[in-house]
């Protein structure tokens, strides 16, 4: 699908099909293209919480201001930033490590300077934990629904829940905060889609000071 | 360009052609496809400072650990993420208050209710409001570099700079957190893009607890 296609008809679509699944080998396409969003040193602080069951999923909705989209999507993403990505124990710091010395793009020897140079950029206040963590599972996130909807899926990003609940409801470990849980399925066309949202223009966004 | 291509193809470019400008037309229809992403409540707590003269990159790569593509590409976009664009008395949130009401998916008796979930979802706390701006602000960027590379464009996001000190040097008010530079141009066809750098699989991005 072309690019310009994709991101003029991807909408925050609030009625799924409650009868059209989205299959496991598309999930992962989907993930698969995501993954290959930028992030802060590589770090790719970004995990995803697969909810699909009914269970699972009347649960969640519970705790996501009853929202009828989070039952009626086949699946739901809980999206998770971990804000102790760039940490120099962390899983993927390691692995990052270990990469960029098989790439050439470090000596063993630069490990300490690695590891202060992402404690100073992200690790200095919780505030920049959050942002690093954030910002990053944005990108992924974004690049989430474009990929979704480059394979005929529709999403919605979801910001209304109890975050604390939905943490202790599926056991989400203190390292991550959720950004954004994510309904991927099919729209029903038996329901009428709202005319587009307004958007900012070009002079609003961009600023001087 | 296909949305698979442009998404296989977007690079961290390190290198950019210093004599290839970025038209002002280009750049403006790179921000307004990035524009149409999706944001909490439609509040799009985005906006952007566009620096382009010689002797502002200067300015900016001192700011940025001497890093030469700040002054290599034509034009550094520094993001802002706004971190109280969720308050009543906000100007998009008036402006969406407003649109929202033209609509008819809200009456104006729900103002109230209206500030009162933005203020609980994202203006509990300073780590709130930071992931409020910089998850959307995410978005927006991740677009901003695929709308870049469907152009024909390519980019650079970066994190290494003193946040302060580039706050300080461009008078950015105090209720933006910066969220990441891009570096947008050509790349530089006379140097070499080292290979691509590993990414998570499915298997490691997909967690259980």
């Amino acid at each position: 699908m072309e690019f310009k296609h994709v991101v003029e008809n991807r909408r925050a679509v609030n009625f799924f099909d409650p009868d059209k699944q989205v299959p496991d080998s598309m999930l992962k396409q989907m993930i698969e293209m995501a993954a290959l969003s930028p992030s802060s040193f590589n770090l790719q602080p970004w995990n995803i919480l697969v909810v699909k069951t009914p269970d699972d999923k009347a649960r969640l909705r519970k705790l996501a201001f009853d929202q009828p989209k989070v039952t009626e999507a086949p699946v739901v993403l809980i999206l998770l930033a971990d804000r102790l990505g760039w940490q120099g124990n962390h899983p993927t710091f390691e692995k990052n490590f270990s990469e960029m010395q098989k790439a050439g793009s470090i000596t063993p020897d630069k490990r300490e300077w690695l590891e202060n140079v992402t404690q100073n950029l992200y690790g200095a206040s919780d505030s920049q934990q959050m942002a690093f963590a954030c910002k990053n599972t944005g990108f992924f996130s974004m690049s989430l629904m474009l990929a979704a909807k480059s394979l005929g899926l529709d999403t919605h990003p979801m910001d209304g829940f109890d975050h604390e609940a939905v943490r202790a409801a599926f056991n989400i470990p203190d390292q991550y905060w959720i950004p954004v849980l994510l309904a991927v399925g099919y729209f029903n066309t038996t329901m009428t889609m709202g005319p587009k949202k307004w958007r900012k223009t070009y002079d609003e966004i961009v600023v001087q000071f």
